[in-house]
């Protein structure tokens, strides 16, 4: 009896060693985790994306690009936005995820000047910060995520002279007043100039972002040069209103168009062969890349050299996310899944 | 008794249950570190930096921004490169690295054509390629990292400016037929054209980038024009030259120098007043960032919504590593340590 209870007692002594090495495994274990937790975050670390006019299809690839990213890093994210396109809404929401101390912001600025005191606010208070699709240059961020939009032009323009085979007149439809517009058609004007002496650009209107007054202004070009070839819009509005005047108008031949981004608006004209390309940024690379470097300046994974360069100064002063040509081979890939 | 038998008895099972379920544990814990393994490499991963010229002072910081990612990501590194100024020598080392079939390859390429058809067999093996501070924009590599050579120029007119207080006759010695250089020179010219109409450019003068050449050519201009108060020089030979030009010839004044990268000669001279800036590339970041991209391919981490779209075209199309400028002030920083 007395030997039985000693297996017992035995026994029971065995099992408080072995609780007490489970314990001192498991903090081994964590301890030893230390490096690898490095690349790998916490789901109460919290990036927030900001944008304005958040509702807009535009955003939701680069929200997808952020999410996607966020699950890599296991991190959490969080989309915010000014509702209209307000200044005074976007600084407002960004003084609320500021006080809220989150991981990192990337933010797509309204307008390139009127952030800067605020994003300099999130700065000094140790967040993270970069900006992407629209950049405040004015800032202490030191780092920009978008499109090249001059080189966007010249992309447009050599899908132009292959459709019309480097010959015929064309027109722009573009924001006159605003600067990546001015840009996409700099790059596209200069481009023709240079790469097809056979293309003649007849005209350049201001379709004034508006679905309306673009098609108005194409009906007109249409009008005046009934032998024009083709028309290229600098955004997606301006693009489905030439689309519609080109249905509209009786012209001698069919006007090839070349619009920019993916909106289903677009993209069904890309269907029905009504616009022949257009041009998609690369909105996921933005959102992806974005989450990426805030979360390498979090984490101080970058760290140069030079004591003297700051974390921030390790991520690269800008990165251009490219453009891809969207016809009616590849626009099923392109409809929001 | 029957109930203390009872009692070691209860006890004993749950022991056996406790044991059963720590096992347990630890085979979950071990499935769900699968994601984590993911983030972090392993040490026979070995990824490759690959340049001419190998043994100059210029690709010891972008090797260690390379190493640096490769400490953080777990994974081995090796510097490869011709000894010459050769391209039959870089396309050989490239053979034998694709041979060899290494995790990833950052190339910097002798020319931007020279290497297409060797670089594209290395994508064809399936072996990720980024291409850093010097482009091969005819192969079917989709990222290049490295500085963006008309913003430098820009960056070195600013500071030009900001030297002679806006006023003066000011020179450039530069190497006239090669890409780079040009980019340099044009972004300096056009921004003292646009934003300093008291400072004149007297002269753009070849210097070969050859010490000697570009000492003869700037003893010529301040001969030329006694009054003379600046002289940019694109590239690190040059700059020495034109230090020591300054040095040997009699003017008016004192020429102000600025200079280009931070080789060892031209840290001396800007420690001694002969030059008084020098714009420092970021090869840290094109190190750095070379290989997180190329382990980001590796690992199919960044993947795109649209299934058409490749790894490959997850990644950004170009990454602009930035500028900054080097003075008496933080000279000692960029020192090799």
């Amino acid at each position: 009896m007395k030997k039985l209870l000693f297996i017992y007692v035995f026994l029971f002594a065995g099992f408080l060693t072995y609780l007490y090495n489970y314990h001192l495994k498991e903090f081994a274990s964590s301890s030893s985790n230390q490096p690898q937790d490095d690349l790998r975050g916490k789901v109460s670390e919290k990036y927030v994306m900001v944008t304005f006019l958040a509702g807009i299809d535009y955003w939701k690839t680069a929200l997808k690009g952020f999410e996607d990213a966020a699950r890599v890093l296991n991190v959490s994210v969080e989309y915010r936005g000014a509702t209209q396109y307000d200044v005074h809404e976007q600084i407002a929401v960004l003084e609320q995820i500021i006080a809220k101390k989150p991981a990192g912001i990337a933010i797509s600025a309204i307008n390139p000047t009127a952030l800067t005191a605020t994003i300099n606010k999130a700065i000094d208070a140790g967040i993270p910060v970069v900006l992407f699709d629209s950049d405040a240059s004015s800032s202490n961020v030191h780092t920009f995520l978008g499109t090249n939009n001059y080189n966007a032009g010249v992309t447009a323009a050599r899908k132009m002279g292959e459709l019309l085979n480097g010959r015929g007149k064309v027109s722009v439809v573009t924001l006159l007043n605003q600067l990546n517009h001015q840009e996409r058609t700099k790059g596209f004007l200069e481009t023709i100039y240079k790469e097809y002496p056979q293309i003649e650009v007849v005209a350049v209107k201001d379709g004034r972002g508006d679905q309306l007054v673009s098609k108005q202004v194409a009906e007109e070009v249409i009008k005046q040069y009934p032998d024009l070839a083709g028309i290229f819009t600098t955004e997606a509005n301006g693009g489905v209103g030439v689309g519609e005047a080109v249905q509209s108008v009786k012209s001698d031949r069919q006007v090839k168009i070349i619009s920019f981004d993916t909106d289903k608006n677009t993209l069904d004209m890309v269907q029905n062969g009504t616009i022949s390309a257009t041009l998609a940024q690369g909105t996921w690379k933005m959102g992806y890349w974005s989450l990426q470097f805030l979360f390498q300046l979090n984490h101080n994974l970058a760290s140069p050299q030079q004591e003297s360069v700051s974390d921030a100064l390790a991520l690269p002063v800008y990165v251009d996310t490219g453009i891809s040509i969207v016809t009616k081979e590849n626009v099923e890939d392109y409809y929001a899944k």
